[in-house]
């Protein structure tokens, strides 16, 4: 594999599959997208490179907008924040960061990465650490494999800039960056804990960012062609259809820095008469048909636009939607017995077992 | 004025005088005096330096516990967490300090310098930037004129550590850092924004350690002839006695990372049938004789034991105590309209004027 120039239409894509990826979370894609058309319009690309290019001791920056997806909506995106959080790390360790990665594929933090490098002048690690998104920071591939959790930068619009320096845990790290998220207003642009090209080798979820283009342009083919494009993104990404419905429910708040809730969905076709409600912190965690767990993470729980097959989120859902909700493959370092205490049910809260949708 | 070595005598006596200009905040110094009676037992010394020996061009760390004075009762005061502060901040600004520098002389903060200065062998200067205590960031003197308030690193016990490294203003500084306070389980060791010897010499309090230690050897010194401590404090330190009375009421709640609440005190001798009622944020804020405010901040409010001439702190006054207010001459920054605007009344929300007790 070879690095590649990624073409506006590239990112077009990535938009739309890492939305669907975002199995609910990771903010809509939408403003960053446009932060890159702005930058293409002025002569900015930005090459996208294999994991397996990097040396083993590249610095490699991990980026992401950390917080309420909802306040996203509020609190536009600017490329330029991002970059900042990246330069910041970069002084703070005295390192020159050979290329920028995703934290998570999912949603618009798909885009934070090709933002940074727009400004920077890096290239994009071809992977991240969730293969998805998810709401805290000792929910990645990184963490499982027990890697450093610090120093990590945050940094804001207004000229906020703090660095969370050190914490005996990845949870310790999810709780005072959280904080710091917080009173900036629920959102901030962060740099993760800086790997190494060993570590991005060894412990990075690969292939990402190709794997959304590749979902997104899918769905965007289908739509030219007037095709299902539910069904178009089964033809590239292995996944099973979970329930079609309305939706009739959202119970939806803003608390802690994150988006919490519930979304109700009433069955049509052949799930008529049936009910599924689908819990959410930032994204989709467990989905409920008449009262029994059907899917939970760490599998992927999306909800499509059931005519255009485009995401939904958690913080864009809303009564009357018709809506399909299907499950991709999970990434297998989160199905482990050790990635499921990160990620399975029970960090979330849930005194259930993880029941594999792809048993 | 040159420098001299603090005899254990000397802290003996600045944990006794802090406490007193802690206006019932800034923590009981007591903790900090057994860290070092410990260190002096080791053979560490502190040297005391007056702010006209420093260089324009030193760096001074000006340090602080930050925090609810309640929490700091219940974790241990432990003298390397705030010389790991101190070296965090150098580390990170790659400068070398000359000095250590209380943010302020109220309560056990008095302390804080001299145990980074002796785990790091720097002087402590003789000044602090409130004169007292002060529960916010952005109540200093160093606030009131306006100089750069990052970056502040914050350190605790369990290896936590955070830097703020940039903000648009005091305040801003103050939220951001109180809130990563809180989550450390709100108490944190701070090393301040790094003030150079010109700014000490403009700005900072001059002479507060030298006071402090004069008005703790007053007390001690009147304690051990059986003389009344309360005139031996007002024999060395202008100041005014407010109401002698007898704690009936005290509500206390830790909030916000602050120790918040009121105490009443029904009067004594020319004081009886009268009532008093302090409303403190950390510190003693307003004192309402009969629902009339008689003494507010930037006045120096101080409760102490009526027979000891020991402070009260907001964290340990309790139901029965016989006390003395009295009212202390506060430092010119702070009374200025400037200055008001950061410690009057208002700035803690009450819609009342500052009327000066020494009109």
């Amino acid at each position: 594999m070879t690095s590649r120039e990624l073409s506006l239409d590239d990112i077009e894509a990535l938009a739309v599959g890492a939305w669907i990826l975002g199995t609910g979370g990771g903010g809509s894609p939408y403003l960053g997208l446009l932060n890159m058309r702005g930058l293409y319009a002025k002569g900015h690309r930005v090459e996208l490179m294999p994991p397996e290019a990097l040396q083993d001791d590249d610095w490699v920056a991990a980026v992401s907008n950390m917080g309420a997806p909802l306040v996203g909506q509020e609190r536009l995106t600017d490329s330029r924040t991002i970059a900042r959080a990246v330069a910041l790390m970069e002084e703070h360790r005295g390192v020159a960061f050979r290329a920028i990665m995703a934290l998570e594929i999912g949603g618009g933090n798909s885009i934070q990465p090709l933002m940074a490098a727009a400004h920077l002048g890096r290239p994009v690690v071809d992977a991240d650490m969730m293969g998805r998104a998810y709401p805290e920071a000792q929910m990645t591939s990184v963490a499982v494999g027990d890697l450093r959790p610090y120093p990590l930068t945050t940094v804001d619009c207004r000229g906020l800039e703090s660095i969370v320096e050190k914490v005996p845990s990845w949870k310790w790290m999810e709780r005072v960056s959280r904080k710091i998220c917080v009173e900036y207003g629920s959102i901030a642009s962060t740099c993760k804990a800086p790997r190494t090209g060993r570590e991005v080798k060894d412990w990075a979820i690969h292939g990402t960012t190709t794997k959304a283009i590749a979902i997104g342009r899918a769905v965007r083919e289908a739509q030219s062609q007037h095709r299902d494009p539910v069904e178009a993104i089964l033809s590239v990404e292995p996944g099973k259809v979970l329930f079609r419905g309305k939706v009739v429910d959202v119970d939806r708040r803003t608390t802690e820095g994150f988006l919490r809730g519930k979304a109700a969905i009433a069955g049509i076709d052949h799930d008529r008469g049936a009910k599924l409600v689908l819990d959410f912190q930032n994204e989709w965690i467990v989905a409920w048909r008449d009262g029994e767990p059907i899917a939970t993470s760490p599998d992927l729980i999306c909800v499509l636009d059931s005519v255009a097959g485009e995401a939904v989120g958690t913080e864009t859902i809303r009564y009357g939607q018709r809506v399909t909700v299907i499950a991709l493959r999970p990434p297998a370092v989160f199905t482990s017995a050790k990635g499921l205490l990160h990620v399975g049910p029970r960090a979330f809260g849930y005194d259930i077992e993880y029941r594999p949708v792809f048993a």
